[in-house]
């Protein structure tokens, strides 16, 4: 597929680093494609060599002694002809820790995730970071709206508004349920909703094979490519989330095997929160992660050596009082940490989130989610799935939190830009000019650099105390409220080639026809 | 002095880890002291070798070319008398590079700042962290009273409610400015409570010599010491800050001389924002508050050898808009990274703040006061300014906020916990009786730790959605609001001899009848 013109023009612009906020105002969507942040200086180890491969020890342990329960039959059967010891009438699959080491080296250690936008491509691994929209809440809120059931009408505005927001690089599934849409066509039409209201690179559930291959062929269609290119080009991801304690099901198992098989990139993340699903102590509840994540590699290794695989971390803790999860906790930061060493240890890109169990945009969403961020970008995170817009532990999807958290992200970004010494960062005719006592408001430096020096918010207000009070005193709720209106109010649909919107209603209304995939998963 | 016997009973306890909650419940104030937390990961560095260098440079540049205007008398003449080059009828002062050099080295990387009660001697400098109340706002708040002027009654409960929040280890000056006492003596009256309400080290202002004078002397007769004694253990911290750009007048002059003659710490912070009182680019912003930094070494170590001295860094920058300051941007989390870089190079105790411009407790508040935290934290901070209560860039201190940093702080103090790795902690054979698919929370693993395994917040409410809705949607402001009454309320002034007690009353009431202190600073 051909990029639009319109885009092509756009693109020969240079990266603005400040002009986020004219735009805004400005009310327009045209395209401003800004570089992909990249961690400056070295991830943050929290353990020692010796302690790290005390955790890789207890994790082949695991996998060796205790093995995962593995409930798809062929999946089995591959990891069986692997190698793998796989009990008779069991599901129990032992995997010995050379058959382990012989799967470490073959996946990528960076892949390029491929938009229909070419513009919107991301590179997943290495020291790149790429975040993810919200996904997968059941519920939806807005202050005007209050909180509800997830539907297709709020999921294609959550959409539109993550469209605007340049900090919002890629999907990471549906930012909210349609669930008002059949379970059996829900991924067709959410598909097509996700691949024409934006541009930028998409996630598809593995929900059953059918769901997959359906996914591959809209993926395509809005790329414009054949099949081959898509074989060569990762173009998609799927999260697959373990059953934590030790147990993988059939249609996460399915994704694995289909997604190693088109070569697409698999993303699997125990879901670990310790003190439940996993040991209470943290140290054990990585152990058991890291268990998890390296039996779905040796499966997708095994399906077909070199397929894009990431590391998922996404170890938190459970409230011991009522045994409601908690995120952006103490815990979770140090987990966070030692995820992203053990990736790196494998050579794997790494997963992490932006988290918080708020139930409504307090400080307290404010802070769990800076945490979390803390943790994720510090440990090496370089897919940070529900970076923006994630509420209540994942049970709701918030407006107004996808724009603060945007800025967040934001701020994340300019924080990543390499710090610059050079004469001219250096100022030291500028402080010569000024002298003691002076101001540098209005010297010449100042006055050549003062519109883009630093980063501008959508949120913060710095206005003084009485103009603020004036005002109306708002929160940031108050102001991301107001925003996120306005943003979706000026949206516009990036330009897809009319023949490709067709190509992929025509797939979408044949599948359809057919019956769309099974339920019974 | 000899700490009070319900005090030295208490601290036979061993230091628990999650007991603070239980403790809030009972109501209680009985100390546990918990070991001041220590980074167990190196520092990040965003610059490399050769651009800290190039910094350092830039300053011995602006030092030796531009120089620094010094208004008191008695410095000039030091700095003089040391090898500095002072142009004569001009208060314009040199320092060549050497001299600069010099008196690196001589200032010890750490220092044990003493309280009153043993227990809460404070390490400064190494891997330790230290974390200030708010300090020297100008108003205060609550909710419930609004925003309003300082005054003696909420600077003594600010004080109170301080005193019983653990993660709150010092006094960074007063909480809020008790305007309501006469300038002549209300360093008396403010140091009598800080000393007598709290059992926690204690700042002075360096506000013309009579003032630090006579804190040293208070400060003295508190811990029961003799003035040889106060000569040996630094009981006492400034902070001085220049008149930026390239300006030290003269209270501050005067109280880095006097700190440094009585041997207690003085911290120089410049005040450095970019774009008013420094260059618009941070690198020329950080070089510009490093030279201000080292000029005050120089002066501090020309006056004593060794003399205690930490190196402040506040670089953030204005709202080019409006010229407000703003904080917890980027910039100031990329500041912060190198400030602590250059502080690291000359071997000196790194000060760093927990800063925001929020005028009211919103997800603003807090996610500036996270990004601030994360600069200062990775950056290697030492002592922590502002750590709890900061808000609307320190124009009013905060009831409410108070509580929700000292949460902030205690998460950080728990991140910063080294990860444990051992098998116990491994739990191998939890995840081996637990199995594929089965529950933690039953095992005995689990059991025998769930009451401490986990940090519990005071803030943070992680009820379902209905609970808390049902509890009257409660936001994080709200529950601050709740926590802070109700700590006050169960509050209890720490033990005193009564013999020390009128011995302060005593030197207050004869500095009161001899006028105070010159008001003409």
């Amino acid at each position: 597929m051909e990029t639009p013109p319109e885009l092509s023009l756009e693109t020969t612009e240079k990266p603005r680093r400040r002009g986020r906020e004219e735009r805004q105002r400005a009310g327009s969507s045209a395209p401003v494609y800004r570089p992909q942040p990249k961690r400056p200086f070295p991830a943050v180890n929290a353990v020692s060599e010796d302690q790290l491969e005390a955790i890789h020890n207890a994790s082949m342990q695991i996998l060796e002694e205790m093995g995962i329960e593995v409930l798809h039959d062929e999946a089995r059967a591959i990891l069986k002809a692997a190698g793998a010891d796989v009990a008779p009438d069991t599901n129990r699959v032992r995997f010995d820790r050379g058959l382990v080491e012989s799967k470490l080296g073959l996946a990528p250690r960076s892949v390029t995730l491929h938009a229909r936008n070419p513009n919107r491509n991301l590179t997943i691994g290495g020291d790149h970071l790429a975040f993810c929209s919200v996904a997968s809440a059941p519920n939806v809120a807005d202050r005007d709206g209050g909180r509800r059931p997830g539907n297709r009408r709020d999921f294609q505005n959550l959409i539109r508004l993550g469209q605007t927001l340049d900090t919002v690089h890629l999907w990471g599934g549906y930012p909210v349920e349609p669930a008002d849409i059949h379970a059996s066509v829900r991924h067709l039409d959410a598909l097509y909703d996700l691949l024409t209201l934006s541009d930028k690179p998409v996630h598809a559930y593995s929900l059953g094979r059918e769901r997959n291959l359906d996914a591959f062929e809209l993926v395509r269609i809005a790329r414009g490519i054949d099949r081959e290119t898509l074989d060569r080009e990762v173009s998609l991801f799927t999260i697959i989330n373990s059953n934590s304690p030790l147990r993988l099901d059939i249609p996460m198992m399915e994704g694995v095997i289909q997604m190693a098989r088109h070569n697409q990139l698999t993303v699997l993340t125990p879901f670990t929160l310790a003190g439940a699903m996993a040991p209470v102590t943290i140290a054990g509840a990585v152990a058991q992660q890291n268990a998890e994540a390296l039996a779905g590699l040796v499966l997708s290794q095994s399906v077909r050596p070199g397929a894009p695989f990431a590391y998922g971390g996404f170890t938190s803790n459970v409230d011991m009082k009522t045994g409601a999860p908690a995120f952006g906790t103490p815990e979770q930061m140090k987990a966070a940490l030692v995820g992203g060493q053990l990736a790196r240890r494998y050579g794997l890109p790494y997963r992490s989130s932006n988290t918080n169990a708020a139930n409504t945009i307090d400080a307290q969403a404010a802070y769990e989610s800076v945490f979390s961020l803390w943790g994720a970008v510090m440990g090496g995170v370089n897919l940070l799935m529900h970076g923006a817009g994630w509420m209540e532990g994942g049970l709701h999807a918030s407006f107004e939190k996808m724009v603060i958290d945007a800025d967040l992200l934001d701020m994340i970004t300019n924080f990543l830009m390499p710090f610059q010494v050079n004469d001219d960062e250096l100022a030291l005719d500028a402080i010569r000019e000024v002298g003691p006592g002076g101001h540098f408001f209005g010297c010449a430096h100042t006055q050549a650099r003062y519109r883009t020096a630093f980063f501008a918010p959508m949120i913060s207000d710095w206005r003084n105390y009485e103009t603020w009070q004036e005002a109306g005193s708002p929160t940031a709720y108050d102001r991301a409220n107001r925003l996120y209106k306005d943003r979706l109010e000026a949206y516009q649909e990036p330009p897809m080639d009319p023949a490709i919107r067709e190509e992929l209603a025509a797939f979408v209304a044949k599948r359809k026809e057919e019956g769309g995939a099974p339920t019974d998963f």
